[in-house]
């Protein structure tokens, strides 16, 4: 039996956003790999081998689903929208830097619908022109440089996406935020709170970023600060083709 | 029969990437509307009407399918990747608010996976931290505001996604693009070009930003250039999850 490293998105939640590809992936492993949450949006069935962890175990579960691999298991590790975008990816990667004796396994890549899109696609088209995406979490990342790049992408007029806002466990970073993007002269933008984006406790709620509160957002939201052009037409929230 | 207007991503081409809720809304659909390379990836049948557009008919386009919404037709507006990056979702918009006839018309985005991230995952991860989007077309943009933004971009130590690379009317903006980027610093930064991704025509190229031509590019690219601290290994490029 040959082993495989597949790793895929799950996309945001609903059922309908999950790719045939990934499905398919699914459908032929043996093995599934993730975070509790994400593991638990995989149908258990006889043959499959489920191996649920905790959040911040991203290493230790990269290299698990390598070594499966490696003894020729077909191990999909699964991640909520794109694999790609603060995600499994990159952690599969940095493991397989420390892991050379692993450098053949084959691995594989399936992407997904990352929560931006979809939050996107419910309040309108507020990434419809140039924009970019910041982690907001500092566990990998020094306070300063997401600083740095929340002023920077206020000065180059980006839409901003905001992924991980706000965890319990460091409430005042997501507050930070908001304030250096009003400093930044951001208070007219519009900003679009998307919580459990395709779920059933899905939630949208949009207003000027003067007016939003820290306790708006917790980690299963995704907030857009939109650019300064963006606009409202009815319940649509969207960013014009034509720069301001 | 009640009007609606589906405004919906096919994804970057592969038909495993189109997602069920999009093949649904195709399924159910009266009308498909779009950029012709686009409608031509609907599989006709008896009772659905085609409407191939050109190219930059993006207004015109909107209208027409609101116009057979407001009369009741479900039609899909078809977009390539996700309909809400720099695609026909904000087109309908833009329509929709100088037409407030149409302003009941039902309206719903189904997101898909747009090149970016079907790009970065035959790649690696290189969006696996922060990163950044622009669209290079300067039909509706001073290029002005592009070459700020590509300055500030490199600032930001973002990864950097360039939609819309070059066209051949106007191949000059890539070839400056580049320049820009490798005065701001970004020489060493390792690049990709990655041209219709997931067809049969496929390929995928990486190499440091100063080896880049100009020529490496055409519209059916997606180019990504990696952030500072963007790594190989093996055949594998990726994003650190830490800052560098």
């Amino acid at each position: 039996m040959t082993g495989m490293l597949t790793i895929a998105g799950l996309g945001p939640g609903d059922e309908g956003l999950v790719t045939p590809e990934v499905s398919a992936a699914l459908a032929d492993a043996t093995d599934i790999v993730g975070y509790a949450p994400y593991v638990g949006r995989v149908a258990p069935r006889a043959g499959l081998v489920l191996h649920p962890s905790d959040n911040r175990q991203e290493l230790q579960r990269a290299t698990d689903a390598m070594r499966l691999a490696a003894e020729g298991r077909r191990v999909v590790v699964v991640s909520s929208g794109d694999p790609g975008v603060f995600a499994m990816a990159s952690a599969v990667f940095e493991a397989l830097e420390t892991s050379p004796q692993w450098q053949d396994v084959a691995i594989r890549i399936l992407p997904g619908v990352t929560a931006m899109l979809a939050a996107a696609a419910r309040a309108g088209a507020p990434l419809g022109h140039d924009f970019c995406a910041i982690n907001l979490s500092d566990n990998l990342k020094p306070w300063p440089v997401i600083e740095k790049r929340l002023r920077l992408a206020a000065e180059a007029d980006f839409a901003i996406a905001l992924y991980n806002p706000r965890s319990a466990s460091r409430p005042e970073g997501f507050a930070r935020a908001l304030d250096i993007l009003k400093e930044a002269g951001c208070g007219d933008r519009i900003t679009i709170f998307a919580r459990a984006v395709t779920t059933a406790d899905e939630r949208i709620e949009a207003l000027p970023l003067r007016d939003a509160r820290p306790e708006m957002a917790d980690m299963r939201t995704l907030v857009i600060v939109g650019n300064s052009a963006t606009r409202r037409i009815g319940r649509w929230i969207y960013a014009p083709r034509r720069a301001s």
